[in-house]
This record gives C-alpha cells, sequence and structure tokens, in this order.
C-alpha cells in the first residue's frame, strides 16, 4: 500500500472523501455533545461532557491522517464507521478500492 | 491566616458557602457552553469549546481549594468573581470576616 501511486484526480477525490468524513464525524460529535447539554441532571456533569471532547479529539486527532501511506487503512475505517460510503471514492483506481475491499472483508 | 480556627459552626458555613460558589460557577459555566454550542457556526469549532471547557476545569481545580489554611484567600476570591456575596459567609467570626474584608480592599 506504501508503494502506490495516487493522481492528481485520485488525489482530490480523496481529500474530498476525507474531508467529508471529517465534517460528518464532527457534525455528530457536535449533535450529540448538544444531547449531552441537554439531559444534564447537574451541572457538573459538565465534566463529563468535557472528557467526552477529548477523548473525541484524541480519537478523531489520530485516526485523520492523511498520509498517502496509510489512506487505504485510514478509508477503510471510515467506512465501516459510516462517516463516508465506497461511493465517496468511486474514481479512485481500482488497485485502492480492491484493497480497501480487502481491509473491509478482514 | 494559617493559625486561625474554625468552629464546627464556621466549618458548616464555610462549607455550604464554598459549595454554592462551585455550583453557581459551574452552572455559569454550563450556560456559556450551551450558548457556545447554539452559536456554532461550523462543527469544526466544538473543538473552541473543548478548549474552553480544558481551560476552566484547571481553573476551577486550582481555585476551588478547600484548605482552612487559604480558604480566607478563596473565599475572598469567589466573592470578587461574585459566585458567593458576604451574606453567605454570615455567621463566620469576625476575625475572618475582617481578614476577608482586608483582603477585598487589597
Amino acid at each position: 500500500m506504501e508503494n502506490m501511486v495516487w493522481s492528481k484526480k485520485e488525489k482530490q477525490i480523496a481529500r474530498q472523501a476525507f474531508n467529508k468524513a471529517y465534517k460528518n464525524e464532527v457534525t455528530d460529535i457536535m449533535n450529540k455533545a448538544k444531547d449531552r447539554l441537554h439531559t444534564l441532571e447537574n451541572p457538573k456533569e459538565i465534566w463529563e461532557l468535557h472528557d467526552f471532547l477529548t477523548d473525541k479529539r484524541d480519537e478523531t486527532d489520530n485516526k485523520y491522517d492523511y498520509r498517502y501511506s496509510v489512506l487505504i487503512l485510514v478509508f477503510s475505517r471510515l467506512i465501516n464507521e459510516g462517516w463516508i460510503t465506497m461511493d465517496d471514492l468511486k474514481g479512485l483506481g481500482e488497485d485502492k478500492i480492491t484493497k480497501i475491499n480487502q481491509v473491509l472483508k478482514l
């Protein structure tokens, strides 16, 4: 996977899909934060929201790694978690699509 | 201030005032978090809310120090910031009230 060549067009598609997944996930985090804030029974539980955001920030900082050497694995994970679908990667070469499908079947 | 003697009754009053201030401040933090969440223009700004909560958590962890050796200074600060008033400390000995007033005038 590390030696794959990404064409200019593929890089554009990859970047778009990557950004879309990030936006979808961060929107989900925002909505979950809103739900939590609305259902707080005690103001002190605000720190539980802080813990939640700390965890999510660490998780997304690690997950959204846009290096071509790891991008196949990153996309596999983002598809598996539902932040994007294979449709969002339409236009990538068969070599990449095949690898992603292989990872998804593991 | 470190050698002040706190009677059982004074300790009860102090603990109540301390808890009231904490509840007031954390409620304020919660309300500010709600305001921020409602006015987010971009989901990525959720991390600004996280930064805000990190700062407030550090600040309150440091500020709410219930040791009798520092309590006069803590109460002075809590009054100065508006989380409690002198009325909440009614019943403390004159030695304590005088010290707090002296700190507030500094």
